[in-house]
């Protein structure tokens, strides 16, 4: 395939439109050849701020068909709400359109046995978009399990720990944006990929290792209640509407070789940004809140704020270059990576980072959270989307160290 | 009762030869004076220490019913390993000594019915010694909830994260230390009241609260192993047992009005001590690991390590003064205010600060965190101790602003 790849946008939102601006333009060897949203002003604003950027005029459609089938489009980009995912990966795959999927959970389990039966029909390739995969942290702990450093694995921890209150409910009752629309219905881990990606990519997870069980437990809705009241005052329909979503959602997961793992979501209390990350082996621990890690034995002193002198001598390969190249794309240069990964694996014909399995058994997360929550915290199954193939799928191939940038 | 409260100890190993030690013998209205081991060794390294601390030489005996009978005795301390623990706080109360008990789990949840019917039958003070209830960051974030700066509390957060995987093998094969005995047989949140203690404070259990259910989820059991292999040697017995208790367990409670809470065991494994404290409401958040606080549309910057600034605002008057006057007895300080605490109910006929309600639910946890882990993580209703009394009982006194120190 040519060098450069040309992507299709669907869905032009602010993740959308910052997702071209700071990262696919950021890179000679991207481009954007179509865009499709539902609002013409938004295309507008996207094809103002392309051609402001000096880059070619995309071709732009309301009506994502027309992206699908056009021949000047690689592969295509769906950063829609929520629910719009599936349906839409289900039908880039159809159209044989390698694409690549922003995060989020699924709605039901079988949306998850939907795409990777068609993956396995149609073997259209498919990228699911978690950058916490690229995250410095997560990748030079991704190096130092790799390396041995923390022993056996033997539990993680991490989470959506973000004071998202304003996005939730910034439209107001009239609009609804789709978070506002799941918060008002629906109550479960509705955002498991962060931290859940980075987490099952050191566990192995769908290569020689997999998710057995999960229990899911909600607390209360009291965060978006009086946020609201404080914004926009204790009449508004927001200030008393009864939320489904519980504002902290505690999920423990279980493996197959016993490694446990807890992740939080955390999105409607006053709080700093975490994604609570922590990996813990026999041999050490790796904390984000601690700003630390911790190896037996190890000459770095510990007990918090000593991960610089890691970054020195454990940063991930990818992470080196990538910073003496010069960090690009945004969230602090991981959705960067994440699109040079996506776009030399479309290049080059190589497996995708973060595969259909990945995406599939990452997203179910949501739908079984829903029904442990629902059954007063039962455990719940989690399904072998690769139908046993884990035991012999080979161990995760170290895909960030080949990645090359175009600068 | 008179000024000075005597203590008779059952149970030297090494808790109470500290407790007696560093923390009664360092208060002018506390003595021992009646002190009881199985192991006549340990009666005689206490007593010489007694003595050369310049006090009173105690009545000793193996045989604790001496104890028990004794009228120089106002109260009798348990110290001895978990299994006795309830069994001597029922015949104390039985005996009408008050009874103050170092903690650990329970056994079983008839257990801790027994605890509550003798008490309620003999209406003997029973204490329960969970020190972190007086921990200075406790203290300070009861304090701040009681003020209403976190608003609503929505979800707390603690664990018992001590790396103590020496103090549990260190007996070696052989002899079988309490822990030991406990961690080969049973797999369970064998240590909940660090730091459920000063989270039930927090939610007022007992007391206009409780907990209904919890889920609880085990690791495998990785760390002990590879830790005695290390210690002793590959083809030590312990290097090869295979302990029942998991390394990581995390146990999830939900309160009757919605609050979470999620509590982690994880003492077999490397890493730093933290009770991993956390507390989130409508308001702000206070974090441990973090060592910050945020609260929302406060002054003081957050985001990590701002902690001493609050302490300067927001620090407990009970720690104030004890800051002031000298902080004494082990762990920091926390057993001398304990204790302080513990005497002065005694002598005034206060309300236990701790009470056999706290106990028995805090205990509790334990037993139904193994049937919860034995069904796969499947929720188990949590007793509700006080018979439906938690709804009318009043709120915590706040006993920890009356304690005076005798110095």
């Amino acid at each position: 395939m040519a060098e450069t790849i040309r992507y299709g946008f669907i869905g032009l939102g602010e993740r959308g439109y910052w997702l071209i601006r700071d990262v696919i333009l950021e890179y000679s060897d991207m481009e954007i050849s179509a865009v499709c949203d539902l609002h013409q002003e938004r295309i507008d604003r996207c094809v103002e701020m392309i051609r402001e950027k000096g880059r070619k005029t995309p071709f732009v459609s309301t009506d994502y068909h027309e992206i699908l089938v056009r021949d000047d489009v690689d592969a295509v980009v769906i950063v829609t709400g929520w629910e719009k995912h599936v349906p839409l990966v289900l039908e880039a795959m159809r159209a044989g359109k390698p694409v690549a999927c922003e995060v989020g959970g699924a709605y039901s389990v079988q949306d998850c046995w939907d795409l990777v039966h068609m993956y396995e029909e149609t073997r259209t390739p498919v990228f699911f978009l978690e950058n916490c995969c690229y995250g410095r942290l997560e990748l030079m702990a991704l190096r130092m399990v790799r390396d041995g450093l923390f022993g056996t694995v033997v539990h993680c921890e991490g989470g959506y720990r973000h004071d998202i209150r304003n996005e939730i409910v910034r439209d107001g009752w009239e609009k609804g944006h789709y978070r506002l629309r799941n918060y008002m219905d629906r109550n479960l881990e509705n955002y498991p990929t962060h931290e859940i990606g980075p987490i099952a990519k050191i566990l192995d997870i769908n290569r020689g290792n997999r998710f057995l069980s999960l229990t899911s437990t909600a607390s209360g809705s009291f965060g978006l209640n009086e946020f609201a009241a404080k914004e926009y005052g204790d009449s508004h329909p927001l200030a008393k509407f009864r939320f489904a979503q519980g504002d902290v959602v505690t999920t423990v997961l279980k493996c197959a070789f016993g490694q446990t793992v807890s992740i939080t979501l955390d999105t409607s209390l006053p709080r700093w940004y975490s994604r609570g990350f922590c990996v813990q082996g026999t041999r050490g621990i790796l904390s984000e809140d601690r700003n630390a890690v911790l190896i037996e034995s190890g000459e770095i002193p510990y007990e918090r704020n000593n991960l610089n002198r890691y970054y020195e001598k454990y940063d991930h390969p990818i992470w080196k270059r990538f910073s003496e190249q010069g960090v690009k794309g945004g969230h602090g240069g991981m959705d960067g990576l994440e699109f040079c990964a996506v776009t030399e694996a479309i290049r080059t014909g190589a497996p995708a980072p973060v595969d259909v399995y990945d995406m599939a058994v990452w997203a179910a997360i949501s739908p079984l959270s829903e029904q442990s929550i629902a059954q007063g915290g039962a455990p719940v199954s989690v399904p072998d989307f690769t139908s046993g193939r884990w035991m012999n799928r080979e161990a995760a191939p170290d895909w960030a160290y080949s990645l090359d940038f175009k600068g």
